[in-house]
């Protein structure tokens, strides 16, 4: 299978360097690593064990790469305005489209752009950040859950699902992408907007009963918000005392979005707080508290 | 009139320095000041006009002072925990406690130790800090509104204003000492506790639609709160809006919270905010937005 990745930061050159490991052939569109990638390869240093890749595909534009059977995206959601120029040189008549972004919006975004039947939707639990040029970091986790933006069962998924687990990656396919994501928003919204608000890790917050509460009470929110979306079975509330409990073992876990922030990068406020907002809204659900952590959030870095 | 001042910070320095200079017998309970007031004397900076007190009578220990007419309480909320120590050996069988303090509970908390009758309350309305040891800066506006606690009529409050209108203060008497004290709440609850935590100045809140909106819902918040506590009159929700205004007339005002977070010292967040928001609840109005803003600011400055 011909693979381009898109948005080759700490998240795409990770996956792509494992499904390149596996035998697939991987093309990686590059901006920052060009050279270093080009000229000597990729370095993964991994709690599973480093790796070296000598010989890695690197592209300046995605019209040296051409058409592929999947393009993998990993961009930062606030570059999606970037989709129709990075994206659209990579498909032919059936190239799969698979978004491994955070948050809402993106399947519907190159859906539109693309037509929706290209589109699956990953999310996936990684902690990996980029290091020198050429070379990332795999810090923990990694597991992918995989679905069809469409809900139609065609067995594409259960194919992508057993590439990445021969590649290594603890991956499987579900029903209800929708879900997934919205799961996944009950811990980010919380824990990546007050942390990066904060700039506190999740112990301090898990740590201080009214925080606790707070973070709690977000999670509620994200629940009720997410349980008016058609979701194939509701999320319980118990879902948030399982997260919270799951947080408590990580230890000192500072979520992206805070690390984000202390580096001076740009937040995915958009996917993960004004999107969720919006649909939410759009079903007549207000999430009062996850509005005013968005606003503090885009205040605190204007 | 013997008028000792208890908590002598920039306002019980300011407005005692007045009442000195227009004849009233005052006498301040020192600690950073001692040395400096007491050898020589008190400097006063000020936009009505400088003004120096070679003579000030200052006092390590409140026994020295003794009996009193009126106690002056300009304490920063937290330390009422010394009210019993500090107040308490001033009190003659007529002696008056004003309090000028910020938020709510401190007319509550000292009319429990030296009985309600005694009590009078002040709405300060002061911008001054703190300068070298024997000096205090008054930046702007001075303005007090006094009532009393028990809201019966008995003159004292009158004549108290006459004191300081005297000695140059904007000074009236009002009939809803615990509606004045709201109306207060209704702008510090907001710039106070935004600008704290955000560390930016009431402008940069008012330039953006997201948090001039989230401003607005907070004092509506305090609004709806304060309609419940047995006003004589209710807040109506267009005040939310005058103080919009009036605070887009400030220019690039730092509320006291925000320099005191900057400046490493306490904040007084349980007269602000805690306290409020028991009120509240005892009377069934969660103010969910002021008890998230309460949270965050613990949190930020634990």
């Amino acid at each position: 299978m011909k693979i381009a990745v898109v948005g080759a930061g700490a998240l795409g050159l990770y996956y792509g360097a494992l499904l390149q490991r596996s035998g697939m052939e991987v093309r990686f569109l590059l901006r920052r690593d060009f050279e270093a990638i080009s000229g000597n390869g990729l370095k993964v240093f991994s709690v599973n064990g480093d790796f070296y890749l000598p010989h890695v595909k690197g592209y300046r534009e995605p019209q040296e790469i051409g058409p592929v059977d999947l393009v993998l995206v990993g961009l930062k959601s606030f570059a999606n305005d970037r989709f129709e120029d990075l994206v659209r040189p990579l498909l032919g008549e059936r190239t799969q489209i698979l978004t491994l972004q955070n948050g809402l919006g993106n399947e519907e975004a190159l859906a539109d752009l693309f037509g929706a039947e290209r589109i699956i939707g990953g999310v996936a639990f990684l902690c990996s950040n980029r290091g020198e040029p050429g070379e990332v970091h795999h810090l923990g986790a990694g597991r992918i859950i995989l679905g069809e933006y469409l809900r139609c069962d065609n067995g594409r998924v259960e194919q992508l699902s057993d590439m990445f687990r021969k590649a290594g990656v603890d991956c499987r396919a579900i029903d209800d992408l929708k879900r997934a994501r919205w799961e996944k928003l009950v811990w980010n919204i919380p824990f990546n907007g007050l942390c990066a608000l904060l700039l506190q890790p999740v112990t301090s917050l898990l740590a201080h009963e009214a925080t606790r509460t707070l973070v709690r009470e977000l999670m509620l929110e994200v629940i009720a918000a997410a349980n008016v979306q058609g979701l194939l079975s509701p999320i319980p509330e118990s879902f948030a005392d399982s997260m919270l409990e799951f947080t408590d073992a990580m230890g000192e876990y500072r979520p992206s979005m805070q690390i984000d922030r202390e580096e001076g990068r740009p937040l995915e406020i958009g996917a993960i707080f004004t999107t969720p907002l919006a649909y939410g809204m759009q079903k007549g659900i207000n999430m009062t508290r996850v509005g005013m952590l968005e606003t503090l959030l885009k205040q605190a870095t204007l």
